[in-house]
Parts: structure tokens; sequence; C-alpha cells
């Protein structure tokens, strides 16, 4: 068990940027909320899966929307606290511990800012290991947890509940609606007990969060090479090989706000070694350089800008930035066959097929 | 109190597609769901508003959707109920009454199969005494009734919970969920006590459609002018004023499935009279014969065939048809400032002001 402070969000923020692989949403105002909430109502508890009870009622909450819109329409202080509590009210049970259900970008810091608010303990869990763009994409689904009943809450104060009997189509109606809320909506899901947590849930994805902010931080001040100490510093966790796959200048950016998503493709460009395209949709899912795969989801494809190593999410990307490319291998729980048919290269669509990261060169 | 029974669907029926002018959907397949629910369930206790106790829990009852969509796609036996057991579910409280939140198509149709399915009474009242296309649209709204909470209940047994603050964004939300389950959902709302049913209800709706049908079929049983026997029965109800608009061919129809609803316009030709024209969103809303306005919403606009008054709905349309045109004018509950400012022609972005159709010619 851990206190969550105000001294530890902004390295959370910043390795769940990573972690985001250009998605999740930009943590910037999630932070700024939840540095409120913890300055109001104090530190938060984190539990790892190892102390949660048996029977402890968990919900997996966090945002669902599109980043583009995110950065421009901010949250009401009371939304994401509403999808928590609409969901207690239809299950008549208040949750015990609040988790994410991604470990990128905001929604890393929306359960500390849920958990702040509602007085509750939180888990040092994800279902994702990393951001996707689809709620059936979370190794909660893929072993058998179900998203229903959840809960979405709009900036008015609305609220629904839904009980969908299979969760790719709880991604379909529950984006119908998130759209027409204004393509930004608080969620409270995929409610399991404890024992099923630890058997579902990827472990320690907060603590990892913590420790890849604070690794680029420490390197930022001691003047290190920041991408050879986070790729020395992930080979001790469970995600374990990380490279750099390119470097260079955005060139091409092909980005629109589409079916709720932020959805195109990036190209950078270095004048020796040619072209490398990287398609998004809210994440980075794929790239090529020259045609050639170099790395796909769900390993990670994180850019970064080249001076200081800052995670740049895909709503964030510009034409002329400066960018370094980085892959990092998913954890084994992320690598099955069952997981790769939720949020491999076919859970996208994509005509290649998975191929690991460290396989590719 | 009265027993619907087999020997009354018909009718009812009947009236039901003329009241539904134009929307509220095709009652064929309803009618022979009812009579199937019926001969499993036995025949539905019917009460008045005035039999209604003051603390009943009252639910308004039917399906949301595209009625294009409707008659391709049929929906499954356990859909209707399924709503209402949700909303009954989500507030720990059985209803005692269901009623029909529009009185036109197989919408009227709904409660009755609803109560024979769940052996409940029903109400002879609803809040559009006619169709509308938008949930919004009903005299509950206008009276100060909420349409929350509600539920929506797919074929796949999918069910979702709303709690919207604003009926107009129940409507925009909701029909967001009814779009990615299909265009067709079946429907639970406007949970209210017996007291408010008194207050915010159009009396007597179901009874209407029966005596609409009954006056219909005998007319046709006994060769008198069905138009003239039908705006003589109106005449000593509270719709009072009927009459015909126009007789003609339909040389031109435009119809599309937008947002999910059935929209466009019809153009029905007489050699003498020119040419006269009808907008439809799911319901007829206008009529124009050379740019002057003939009738406008809420009275209603009816397009029957010419030889055997049978009503037809926006979606069996078809070019040739040899149709009579006809305008009822809407109870007074339906027109005043506050019911106009929701279901009047500025509800629908109509140019025209309302005109009540006894005063156009």
């Amino acid at each position: 068990m851990i206190r969550i402070t105000l001294d530890d969000l902004d390295d959370i923020a910043l390795g769940a940027t990573f972690l985001g692989t250009g998605g999740g949403g930009d943590p910037y105002i999630a932070t700024l909320m939840t540095r409120q909430a913890i300055t109001e109502h104090g530190p938060v508890t984190m539990l790892s899966l190892d102390e949660v009870a048996d029977d402890a009622l968990v919900f997996a909450c966090g945002n669902m929307g599109a980043p583009t819109v995110a950065i421009e329409k901010i949250m009401a202080a009371g939304q994401p606290p509403a999808a928590v509590l609409a969901l207690e009210a239809h299950l008549g049970r208040q949750a015990d511990v609040l988790m994410a259900f991604e470990a990128g970008g905001s929604n890393s810091m929306m359960p500390i800012y849920n958990a702040a608010m509602l007085g509750k303990p939180m888990l040092d869990a994800d279902g994702m290991g990393r951001a996707f763009p689809e709620m059936q994409m979370v190794t909660f689904s893929v072993y058998g947890a179900s998203g229903s009943p959840f809960a979405l809450a709009s900036e008015h104060g609305d609220t629904v509940i839904l009980n969908i009997n299979d969760d790719k189509r709880a991604e379909y109606i529950g984006r119908g609606i998130v759209i027409r809320m204004g393509a930004r909506s608080a969620k409270a899901s995929y409610p399991m007990d404890g024992r099923t947590a630890r058997r579902v849930a990827i472990p320690g994805t907060t603590s990892l969060c913590q420790a890849i902010g604070a690794n680029l931080r420490q390197s930022r001040a001691g003047n290190r090479d920041p991408f050879t100490a986070l790729i020395e510093m992930l080979a001790g966790t469970h995600y374990g090989h990380a490279k750099v796959l390119f470097k260079g200048k955005v060139t091409d950016l092909i980005r629109e706000t589409r079916d709720g998503w932020a959805i195109g493709k990036v190209v950078i460009t270095d004048q020796a070694q040619g072209a490398f395209e990287v398609e998004f949709q809210n994440e980075f899912l794929v790239a090529r350089q020259d045609g050639r795969l170099r790395a796909i989801v769900p390993d990670l494809i994180c850019i970064l800008d080249s001076e200081m190593a800052q995670p740049i999410t895909t709503e964030r990307l510009r034409y002329g930035q400066r960018v370094t490319v980085m892959a990092v291998s998913a954890p084994p729980i992320m690598r099955t066959e069952q997981a790769l048919a939720v949020f491999g290269p076919v859970g996208f669509g994509l005509p290649e097929p998975f191929v690991p990261v460290e396989e590719l060169d």
C-alpha cells in the first residue's frame, strides 16, 4: 500500500503520456483537476493487486471520447464521480476500490481523481497496460470479465447505464452515446470483485507510469541521454524490450475527428533514412519505414520530442516537430492468442500479422 | 374499465394507422405479435384516466426508431417487455399500469402487447394524441412530467437506462443509441404516478383508435362514403374538425432513412387542381398546395387510399397511388402555447406559424 501525494502527480502524468502511445488523452487538464482534488481531500491510498480483498467491488473508471476534443472541452469537476455514483446506484452497492481501464494519458489520472473525490482507495493496475482506442480492448474482456453494467456521464449531469451482452457491441453503442454527449464522457465500467481483478488486470501500471516519469525527469536533470536511460529502466520491467525506431522531422500529418476518435497518420522524414509513417486511431497503431513493418499493436509505439524526450500525443503532433519514435514490447499477458484477437492487428483491421518488436529491425 | 380482446385489435390497428398521420410505424407486425400475446395470456384490462389510482406507477411504452426499418427488421418477442423490466429493475418498483406515449401506428399496439405479456392493465391515454417523430413531443413533457429515467432494449437483449435532465436532449442521446441498436429499439419511459397522468396525458386515445377503425370498417361494409362518415364521427370527439384537403395521384416521392428517421416529401397531383405537397419526418408535418399552406402540425395530416380509405404510412407510399389527403384539428390540450413550442411548426423548423386547419382553406 502506498500513498499518492501531490509530489507524485507530475511523474505519473509524464509516464502516462509515454504509455499512452499517443492517446489516452493529454493529461494536462486531468493533472490539474487531480492536484485540486488531492489538495482538498488529501492523498490517495493505492493498493497492489495482491492487497485487494477477494470480495472487494472494483470499478474501472476513466473517460471515453476523442482526445482532440478533450483538450478544448474541459470535464466538469463532478462528471467523473457522477459516472461512479450512477453505477453504484444501479448496482445498489458502493465500489470499494477504483482502478484505471487504461494506463495511458489522462485516463491514468482519472482513478486518482475519482479516488480523491470519493474518498476511496485505488488499485495499481489497469486493463490495457498502455492506451487503446476501444472499450473492449482490455485484458478484462480478453480474460472473461464483462464491461457491463457500465455508466457514462456528461457535463450536463446526464447519466446512462448500459447493460450490453457483448463488450465490442458495448463499445459501439457506448461510442454512439459519447458522440452525442459531445465526444467526451466520464465512464465507470467492468464492475468485478478483487479475485477477478487479480486474474484479469495488468499489475503495477500506475507505479510503472510513475517510474517512467521519474526516469525521464532524472535524465533531463542529470544531462543523461533520456532514451538510453528509459530503455535500460524498461528492461527491468515486464515490458522488457524497448528501442529507438527512428529520428526525424514531422513532414506530413493527416488527422480528423471521425466517429468519435482522432484518426490519421503522421509522416516523419530523415534525409539519410527516408520516410517513416505511423498510423493512429487515438493511439499509434503501426509504424512502417518505406513500407517495411517496424512495430505494430499491441506493442507500444511512442513518439517523443528529440530534445527533451517529452512524449507527444496524436492531437499535439505538429508539422516541423523533431521527434524520436520508440517501440516497447507489450507484457506477455497482452500477447496471448486471445489478447491479440482483441487488440492485435486484426482488432484494428490492419493487414499485417503481429510480429514482436524485438524480432523486427 | 373495458377488456381488449382479439376482436378489437384490427379496429384499433386501423384507427391507429389513421392517427399515426403517416408514422408511428406500420401496425401489421405489432398486431400479429399482440394477437399471439392475447391468445397466450388472455385479454387486457384497459382503465380510463379516471380509473387509475393516484399513486399507481405508470410507464409510457412503445418503440423508437425509423418506420422504414421496422417493416423489415421485426421486433424480438421479448424486446418490448425487456424495456419495461429494465426500467422496473432500475427503479426497484414494478409498474402498475402501462400506456402509450403515442397513439399512432404500431405504437398504439405496443402497450396492449406489453400489458398482455406482463399481466398488467393499460391506460386509455397517450402523450401525442397522434404520432410524432421525437420523444419530447408529448404532452407529458409539455406539462412537466420528465421522460427520465427511461429504458431502451435491443433485439440482442441489450438494455440501456438513461437519466437525462432535459427531454429534448434525451431524444438526441436516445436516438443515437437507437441508431446503433439498428434503428429499432423498445422503450419504457416517463415513469409517473396516476395523479400526474391525469394531468398530462391525452385521454381516450386507444378507444378513439378503435372507434375510427370501426367507423372505417363499417363504411366499407355498408358502402357508405368512408370520408364523410369519418368526418361526421370525429365531429363528436375532442378532435372536432376534420375535412378532405385534396384527392390525386402520387407523382413524386423523396424518402430517405436519415439520422434514425424516415425523412422526405410526397407530391400528389390532380390535373385540374395542380400539385399538392406533404413533407414528413416519420409523420406528415405540413401540407401545401401550390405554395399555399393547407394544414400544419400539430393538426393531423392523413393520407388514405381513395378507394378503401386505408391510411398509408410514409414507408408504404408508392408512385402512382391514388390518394385522399385529410386533415383533423388537434385537441385543445395540443394547441396551447406551451404545446406549440414543442410540437408546433417551430419544433420542426418549419417556416410557417401554426394556423388551425379549420381557418385554412
